[in-house]
């Protein structure tokens, strides 16, 4: 039996980084010669072979999809795979999925144990340090080899591939509009403070639709929440801040909120101290999750459609993978057809229920 | 940098197998004193460090976990891959997940993908089709080519492995005399029509506690959901069952639910009808979930320790392939080793909320 050994193992033998063994065996120019000869040779001694991906593409399809996201306890992400699911079931594929727990060290090894001969091509999202990281050498990489990419919600126009977003930001400019209209005159939002998450979108959605409609954002009314947090295990603590907020501006009649914890405990919060939903506070989330639909009053919510971007993410891989075997190599070598990449738009849409007007 | 050798480079210099610098290295006793004694002279004048790599390299270690599941949109499937994926991390292995989607075929295929070069081992949960068939040939093959499985919730016997499992009877059992306690004197059961699902011990949980506490069980007060509904999506109809139920059973002052989907439904629909919970009618869900935490009034449940359940599962499955790292073979070939295996019951917890007094 051959032995395999996997870049976390050469990154250790030789006291790199993984990302540095990646890079090195996919010949980047930010690593100096001397490691990179070093990593290569260590990497042809163990039968490292960073070229078995296009290799398995030609000879072996798996007809497997592998996804590779950030967590998985988590009402977005696992709707995004259950349209994947759905679109790999009826077209014959099979699903693999990795998760990267936000790290990039993770994310690295993830892809390169899936592609490493399991799967035929990934439908991914990128994890948040990688996004800090601004380091993307492992999905470029990946492509080069002849091994297709979609990349849904968190995306990056440094990786020319297939994307699938949600228009977080024309969500949020809805969300408050409908509030103006529902003639709200102080809406407050509730927001995190992590500016590489999907929450700075929404917050610049709250703040456009606030200046198209000439209001003057007023910042006593913006709180924001540390979502380093664990806050499904610390209920209390958001539930406080809430409180405190809410004390502090009385004034509030309208709230949007960008997910739908922060949304249904500001309910919570706001119905124990003696306001009525939706005759005093009317209040939209973020997110069509189950808390949404049981939570009482049932919430008025921006459905981003985690079902259809999986859906449409799995299909854009189909394709490329079919197109691929109808025209054997064109994927790897015409660069002309880079430019076919597909930016698709997932619209939001509002689910009207109880907790507005 | 100075150039370090490897176990390879050593026995190709001292014309010795790579397996006997690796025995010599770790002090073998099947190694002679003088070959040891040159080994590792040799080895310390070339500067050689002891690492894992060459020792895994040895059964092809990929320091991944392959966990086999149902369905992934499923808040205790998830919460075990949370615990599995805890351990895992800090254990130092990587997590990869497949899904069954209940299919008897797709678990098969799944195995023989991920068990093709992918994982050590796996942890994992019966499909429901899977069942059905009582077919396992899957299983016994991959346990019997030396790679190890740990099952978990949907367990089997005709499987020798290392299986956790919840008390899901006793579970049923505790809850229904709380109520018995808490004054209750008509019980009613919400539970499902599928009989391979645990949904079956949670009713024979329900109807020993009553036979336990000599009360007569009514099949008037038992309501059998049909399960292969898309409830999530068909809620109404789940509502109006629920309604029709409480309609004709008026006398209901107490109510469990084998999942907390019906739990939480079933207390919308019974404030809607005018009663008071938990005054008119107390409530006790099973599962705690986001359902349960957030519903108003929130919901008195049995918690499974979905996290507890994966985190006892990737214990067993790890110390199972570092025992065989240590001891070669013996798992394969050592009949009485399959007498070791462990059976490890999660004891449920009532958690107290709201829905009861």
């Amino acid at each position: 039996m051959k032995r395999k050994i996997t870049l976390k193992q050469i990154a250790k033998e030789l006291d790199v980084s993984v990302s540095t063994v990646s890079k090195a065996l996919s010949g980047s120019k930010e690593i100096s010669e001397d490691t990179t000869q070093k990593i290569q040779a260590f990497a042809k001694l163990y039968n490292y072979r960073p070229n078995n991906i296009a290799l398995s593409l030609k000879n072996r399809k798996t007809k497997t999809i592998g996804i590779l996201i950030p967590e998985i306890v988590h009402h977005f992400f696992s709707t995004v795979i259950r349209g994947i699911e759905r679109v790999a079931n009826r077209r014959g594929y099979n699903v693999i999925v990795g998760l990267s727990n936000e790290s990039f060290t993770k994310e690295v090894i993830n892809m390169e144990l899936l592609a490493g001969g399991s799967i035929d091509g990934f439908v991914l999202s990128i994890s948040k340090e990688t996004l800090l990281k601004q380091d993307y050498h492992h999905f470029n990489a990946t492509i080069d080899q002849g091994m297709p990419i979609v990349m849904f919600d968190r995306v990056v126009s440094e990786v020319e591939c297939d994307k699938v977003i949600v228009d977080d930001q024309k969500g949020a400019v809805k969300a408050v509009k409908m509030l103006v209209e529902k003639d709200c005159k102080n809406i407050a939002l509730i927001t995190t403070m992590d500016y590489v998450s999907v929450g700075r979108l929404r917050t610049q959605g709250y703040l456009e639709a606030l200046q198209d409609c000439d209001i003057e954002a007023d910042p006593n009314l913006i709180l924001k929440i540390d979502d380093s947090l664990d806050v499904e295990n610390h209920l209390e603590l958001l539930e406080n801040e809430i409180e405190t907020f809410f004390r502090m501006n009385k004034n509030i009649d309208g709230l949007f909120a960008v997910n739908e914890l922060y949304a249904v405990t500001a309910m919570k919060v706001a119905r124990k101290l003696g306001y009525s939903i939706p005759d005093d506070i009317q209040v939209i989330g973020f997110t069509d999750g189950v808390l949404s639909k049981h939570a009482t009053p049932s919430l008025t919510t921006v459905s981003q459609h985690g079902q259809k971007i999986g859906e449409q993410s799995a299909n854009l891989l189909i394709d490329r993978l079919e197109a691929e075997d109808s025209e054997p190599d064109s994927y790897i070598v015409n660069t002309d057809r880079k430019k076919d990449f597909i930016k698709m738009v997932i619209e939001t849409e509002i689910i009207e229920r109880e907790s507005t007007k």
